[in-house]
């Protein structure tokens, strides 16, 4: 078993793999994770599990049948796209230790009393299209593919130009969801644990922020003259930071898009993306507000519009908590709570339990290049993730 | 004359228009760029003018035989290429002026006793490959090819694949340059003039910042635990623009640069082009010195790294004296400055007595698809410009 997540694993390293910076870059439905997708259907067909898809690119594998009246499955998996330049493990780990687990449980002689089901699921990361957990959202309704058909990707290509859409069946029958996942951040690491078990994820979301001024020359127009959104951008993103630091929340600004760009032109237009989290929704939502009324407050001083839009919001999620406490408690598995949000978190919001199992990340960094696990972490991750489908499919 | 002018203008005016901002889009050697030199070659070839080409993609069509020994030529002329979604009157101006200049010294039936050049320059905005006034940089010499050679646009060409190269001989027996330039500012507007002529250029250059840190996930990562450059940035956009608001210069952050520029990601690399300019060399040295050791104290404070790397820096021009009085003060013209670098500041630095004609701007907008000029004040620019040339080709 140690092997087959070993080589499994060398197989996956060079795909989408920048020789510059040594991140990842796989963006849904083009290239790399198309090839990602295809290595997925080999490995599906060299263990005999029967595979479906749905119009939005989320596949399950199933192994011992697929779920009917009869049989409610377990599911496990993740996803296989990755931020632009991200890390190996956000993802594949835990698609990777989900077939490593079927073998293991058939190495054991496990007969599965109901179906086990690996899922991937599409644009977890929302790097193409802009919404975080896209294909878990389409696949439990969270998103309607009427809102969701027409949104682009940075070259103007729509979603309906790449996924047939429709509705999807993909989830029907499934009773318990389990994902494994590279914890992001220090939390096990503190802890001296290889594995933990997730008790919820904070409120998270994206908000589009468009400042608009006047273009002219860089040279000519004098400094009291101007309109320009680069500044009341650049306050708003200090503002941001120092807001989430004073709330003990998250805020980031790390995609911006410049209009026209040019070195001598004061800007026409500048978008930024807002990537905040927070404890509760409501901690959230101040959160956003007070950095909106900030944008505001500073572009009146500089002769400046903005517009904010929220692109993608999740309200925290509590993962069910029996559920938890039967995997960690008879383990001594430490249970702790995540600001990531993950497809998990989008299925137990649509009321199906679930689960998520942490691998210890030494560093703690994540959607980087430098992102990383060590072999005797990803194995431990492997042997627990085994053991509790084991129980889950008596 | 004045038709010549106007059906010249309605020629240029679809080329290279973004119907989305109505803006220009002429970046060197790409396919709108191409086009008026195409056009250029047509209206030399229907004038009898003689053409000549360097390899770095200047012109200079010549009426009354070229320069040589017995002849100092008179070269008037400008740039064809624009600012990313700029405005239809900075360098076209000059160039179809100059054209209708020499049908208007025609019908007044002036046989040149030298020859009149129109010249255009090639990538005189910077705006492909990085550096401003790159053509009559390297015609002079004040960059050599070897320097140049490499130099890449945003897709990575390298300069050396666009044009061959080589040494200049295309200002060769140059004895004076003027350019008629549309005004950048509210100089001519303020003193109720059509026409004026340029003093000087202030000192101007761009300066790459690097701000580099540490990729993270956006999410999960706390505050304190960050080393996000997009924050060094932003408090240096700030600071630039408050140094030069107190300092009565110029300072712009209007090109940017995010890497991996996720959403959900703190950025590793913020690159940021700043656009600055002073009254004299000492004033713009210490702009920028001021502006890069706040970079470098708040880069110390969030744990990043800042590198700064000039790209191209003029120092200030004053145009000769002599000329620029022969020229205004029979006709009662204004004279003034300008922060904006031309073509003619760097023939003008290379020993070439040079003089700049400006037309009224009324808003004083340029780099922007809102620049513009009334028809009355061009027209009354080509009347200045021809009675200018036909003193100098007496």
């Amino acid at each position: 078993m140690p092997d087959d997540f070993e080589r499994m694993w060398a197989d996956l390293a060079p795909v989408g793999r920048s020789a510059e910076t040594g991140g990842y870059f796989r963006q849904p439905f083009l290239a790399a994770e198309t090839e990602l997708r295809a290595w997925l259907a080999e490995q599906a067909a060299a263990r005999g599990l029967a595979v479906r898809e749905d119009g939005f690119g989320n596949v399950v594998a199933w192994w011992g049948g697929v779920p009917g009246d009869d049989a409610r499955g377990v599911l496990t998996g993740s996803h296989l796209d990755s931020v632009l330049d991200g890390g190996a493990y956000d993802g594949p780990l835990g698609v990777v230790s989900a077939l490593a687990a079927v073998d293991g449980l058939r190495e054991r002689g496990v007969a599965p009393a109901r179906p086990l089901g690996i899922g991937v699921f599409a644009e977890e990361e929302g790097s193409r299209f802009g919404v975080a957990c896209l294909g878990s959202r389409l696949a439990t309704g969270a998103l309607s593919w009427d809102d969701a058909r027409g949104l682009r990707d940075r070259s103007g290509v729509p979603l309906g130009d790449v996924v047939a859409g429709g509705t999807s069946a993909l989830l029907d029958g499934v009773g318990t969801f389990v994902e494994l996942h590279v914890e992001q951040g220090r939390g096990l690491d503190q802890l001296d644990a290889p594995v933990g078990v997730a008790s919820g994820i904070w409120s998270h979301g994206r908000w589009r922020y468009d400042f608009r001024g006047d273009a002219d020359h860089a040279g000519t127009t004098r400094m009291e003259d101007r309109a320009d959104p680069m500044l009341t951008y650049a306050m708003t993103a200090l503002a941001a930071n120092k807001q989430a630091r004073i709330a003990g929340q998250r805020a980031t600004f790390g995609r911006l898009e410049v209009a026209p760009n040019g070195t001598n032109a004061i800007p026409s237009r500048v978008s930024a993306w807002l990537d905040a989290r927070g404890a509760t929704d409501a901690a959230l939502e101040e959160l956003v507000a007070a950095v909106s009324r900030q944008a505001a407050d500073r572009a009146g001083r500089d002769g400046t519009r903005v517009e904010v839009a929220a692109e993608s919001v999740s309200g925290a999620v509590a993962f069910d908590p029996a559920l938890a406490a039967a995997l960690a408690e008879p383990r001594g598995w430490p249970v702790l709570a995540t600001q990531a949000g993950h497809d998990a978190g989008v299925l137990q919001a649509a009321g199906i339990p679930t689960a998520m199992l942490f691998v210890r990340n030494p560093t703690g960094v994540s959607h980087s290049p430098a992102e990383s696990a060590l072999v005797s972490d990803c194995l431990a991750g492997v042997t627990a993730l085994t053991d509790v489908l084991e129980d889950l499919l008596r």
